[in-house]
């Protein structure tokens, strides 16, 4: 009975609440009844069970593990916690090469940008390069992607650093190693908590951080992190801890003195080359690899991996890693078949840090800074944002107030702005319902809303009022002064003929009702009693109104 | 047009989208298709404004204003800020008996409350009533209930108290000048607070305290009112300042040498003096007073009242009041009719503060505290835990939260629990929506649940999913993890007659959806058309898919 589980808040079992009548209507021919059938007597512990399964196992990863022998069972599980063992034993020679060509290219970026991102944590370069060696190894035994190419990227990078300057006030020139130690501590704290998400099955939560509110975070971040680099793009010695534009672009601005030439015309010309660089390939990529992507990945087992990932990583001097967008995006454009590319990423960087370190490690700030800006400039996605705009204003609005949240407070502050207006406007949709009055369609026995269908007229001296949403406490009261006004606006039509004289409240799009809703449902009878209208309820769907003697409907059949 | 009002997030314009294709089902007889009519073209401002009304308006109290000439218009405002127009030209000397009595009868109460509120709060007793003398004033011209008695609360008291000793660590003996200056100013800020929710028309946000949460809480705030009262009623001198129920009951059993067995006697006849009083008419009361109100009551204008009362109140030495609920059943019970009962009642305290005070300054702590106890213990009400334990588990889920997060750690924390709970419930409902699969009910057009619905049967080669809630950011992926787990079961029955081949997605229950929404629907082609099915949007509403060339409904006649 899994089609029509009713994952949340379903009230039920209403013995208390008095029969409510079955609406006889004085129809021209024998009306026929269409009975809803009662819901079969179900245990609080049975449904509980079904409401875990939706929240925490909506895609039932276990389903083909049904019915198998133990040992094929035991075999499944295995291939479940290391999904390295789905590909292995039928790799081959051409994926290989494959793998071996988008393996190099990742590592061409992941070394460069691994050294400029750790400068942005204010970390040694080197742990840059560790935690693009360490961690991809780890993914390739545990990830299930075949894309995702691992390492730190720049919004984390950005964090990091910040939060443990802001956060707990240690400062990376005059404590490096205590520095050094807190970032591995918290990275070691990111990876446990990313993987008891996982565990625990929680990954649902990060559904709360909508496309829109990313696109404008994003946006914010890369033009944050932009900013930083205009340190070392113009030479400035004395520069801002701050991270805001308003402060960052005074601090710009009170060192004019210490700007150099020489230093800006390096960074100008760097940014140049690798922006034409950039551009032969950039926009494409992000485009075809979101678009595809046809084998199934468990968030929650995701999770898991990147969590382990960043637990060994923090024992190993990386900090924290991820999957990054755009890395990815190269990876899957070089052709990379398998997580096979990430190993060959990891050795190519290994080999880089055994004899190639030296030539590395006194990169130029400018160009560094130079490359930062160029990864993170590819964030700033504005056609999606005018897509948004033109889409939904609302959306666009949330992605604004992340943007500018981000810019001009900080990243954690922009972040929790438009998490909360995004929950706000759901919260919204739920506290403000939708009502629709239903007419019926001439010579069929359908109800529908009247502005929407042409054909739909209302019945006379009926009104029939379809909520949209489930009805708790949040939206009882809106719900209570929405019908008042409607009755108050129908009873004063003047017309006896067409003088409204039963409301009907169709509950069949309502997915679930708590006990406010059905106090709600009680209380109408005495102001509705008082206009001398008779109120009913019809289509009530089995999750909500169980028990009575006599099942409610209105339908009828002419 | 304001039937399909749809107050949050409708998306709107889709030019972007493809248009999706009717659905020609190859009926036996010719199949007759219901156009869904396009919405009329309507700019984002007057959308927006259509919302903002629903958000803040949705009593519409200006709505008898409209077509007024400007002098009964002026003439409505003035009755509007102050109600009490509305009911003294007609204010004859009968309705003063009642009120007479009435007035009387809750001086009675407010007297003895007053004094021993101000001792739950640490004030003096002077301030106790002082409460309960200007704000039933200023009520009386600015408020619209009738029956209610104003004055401070315990739970206010208790919270006041409190938070001032906890959040300020201002100890109300040591710095008594102090405390009442910071108290009088939190009743200040509280009135602003009240008065500008009230006009920003933000009342709803009080919505989000659900019946069970305020149920428990209630329940909570009670018991740890009443522990605190075993200090007194016991004669133990050295008890602690927490308030949470293991440290109070570790306090008095630590001190039971200097348990009093002359006070516990004397507390123990007052209580049963008092209890058997209270049992004449208590629950009888509440229980009518709840369900009788037949005037209109404008929520935001109330909090405007109440906080202006507060705002006056703090300038003349009262601190926080409101509307208490076991005083107002009084009122009601006793047998008010205006608001002139307060009135009466603020005379009254006024006569005991100028000739009476004397006798009840020195009332013994003993018999305040069982004053405080009697008056808390109707808050504790188990017939209705145990109705909501019958009719919704997650309800009394709430209940119990907010309960033993008030006893056990504060009266905040249990409070921030147990509306987290309820919110989070709610997003759940978002998060996990229902989905069912509909039937046709043979012989006619209407499609239905088929769990429900003994007499629908599934269309052959045909799954018709019904979605019923907004879609959103939220829940687009467990939309799209379960609509892969039906395709996945019903795309390998095996039987080729019944093989499945369509699948229809009937929006007529989503009110609203987001620019994730349109992505989900866009992204289920891929997977579904790898199963050779071919998907279908159906029954869109307005608000949701407007502008593709053609629209698009499953609906036929046969």
């Amino acid at each position: 009975m899994e089609g029509t589980s009713d994952p949340y808040g379903g009230h039920n079992g209403s013995e208390i609440l008095p029969p409510m009548q079955a609406v006889v209507v004085e129809a021209p021919q024998p009306a026929v009844v269409h009975k809803v059938m009662a819901q079969p007597a179900q245990s609080s512990a049975s449904k509980m069970k079904g409401k875990v399964k939706e929240t925490f196992f909506p895609d039932d990863p276990f389903r083909s593990f049904k019915g198998q022998p133990l040992k094929k069972k035991c075999l499944m599980a295995v291939k479940y916690v290391f999904p390295v063992l789905e590909w292995v034993p039928g790799y081959s020679l051409s994926l290989f090469r494959s793998d071996l060509i988008a393996g190099l290219t990742i590592a061409s970026v992941a070394i460069p940008q691994g050294i400029s991102y750790a400068k942005l944590a204010d970390m040694p370069p080197l742990t840059g390069l560790y935690s693009s060696f360490v961690p991809p190894l780890v993914y390739t035994l545990l990830g299930s992607s075949r894309d995702l190419a691992v390492g730190p990227t720049s919004i984390t990078s950005l964090i990091m650093g910040s939060m443990l300057q802001k956060g707990v006030s240690v400062s990376p020139s005059a404590e490096p190693t205590l520095f050094l130690q807190l970032a591995l501590t918290s990275t070691l704290f990111a990876g446990l908590l990313q993987a008891s998400l996982g565990i625990l099955r929680l990954g649902f939560i990060i559904d709360f951080l909508s496309k829109a509110t990313l696109l404008g975070f994003k946006a914010g971040a890369a033009i944050i992190v932009s900013l930083q680099e205009l340190k070392d793009l113009l030479g400035i010695v004395h520069f801002t801890d701050e991270m805001n534009l308003v402060t960052v672009m005074a601090s710009v601005f009170q060192h004019t003195d210490e700007w150099s030439w020489q230093t800006i015309l390096m960074g100008a010309c760097f940014l140049v080359l690798l922006l034409s660089a950039r551009h032969v390939e950039g926009v494409a990529v992000g485009r075809t690899f979101a678009s595809i992507k046809d084998y199934q990945v468990d968030g929650n087992k995701e999770m898991m991996a990147i969590g382990l990932m960043n637990i060994v990583g923090s024992c190993t001097s990386c900090y924290v890693t991820t999957g990054g967008f755009s890395r990815s995006a190269v990876n899957h454009n070089a052709g990379c078949k398998t997580a096979m590319s990430n190993v060959i990423m990891a050795l190519t960087v290994m080999v880089t840090l055994l004899f190639l370190m030296p030539l590395f490690v006194y990169t130029p700030n400018v160009v560094l800074g130079a490359i930062i800006i160029v990864a993170v400039i590819g964030l700033i996605d504005l056609p999606a944002a005018y897509h948004l705009w033109k889409m939904d204003k609302m959306d666009f609005l949330v992605c604004l107030c992340a943007f500018i949240g981000v810019i001009f407070f900080s990243v954690q502050q922009g972040l929790a702005i438009a998490v909360g207006i995004s929950i706000f406007r759901v919260l919204m949709q739920i506290t403000r319902p939708r009502m629709i009055i239903q007419g019926n369609i001439k010579g069929t026995d359908i109800y529908r809303n009247v502005l929407q269908y042409e054909e739909a007229q209302r019945v006379p001296g009926f009104l029939i009022l379809t909520v949209e949403a489930p009805i708790n406490f949040a939206n009882t009261n809106y719900l209570n002064e929405r019908t008042k006004r409607w009755l108050e606006d129908e009873s004063f039509s003047g017309n006896k003929q067409t003088e409204l004289r039963f409301v009907i409240f169709d509950l069949s799009a309502v997915p679930a009702i708590d006990t406010s809703g059905i106090a709600f449902l009680i209380d109408l009878k005495k102001p509705t009693e008082k206009l001398g209208l008779e109120v009913n309820v019809a289509c009530t769907c089995e999750s909500n109104w169980r028990g009575h003697g006599e099942n409610t409907t209105s339908e009828r059949q002419t």
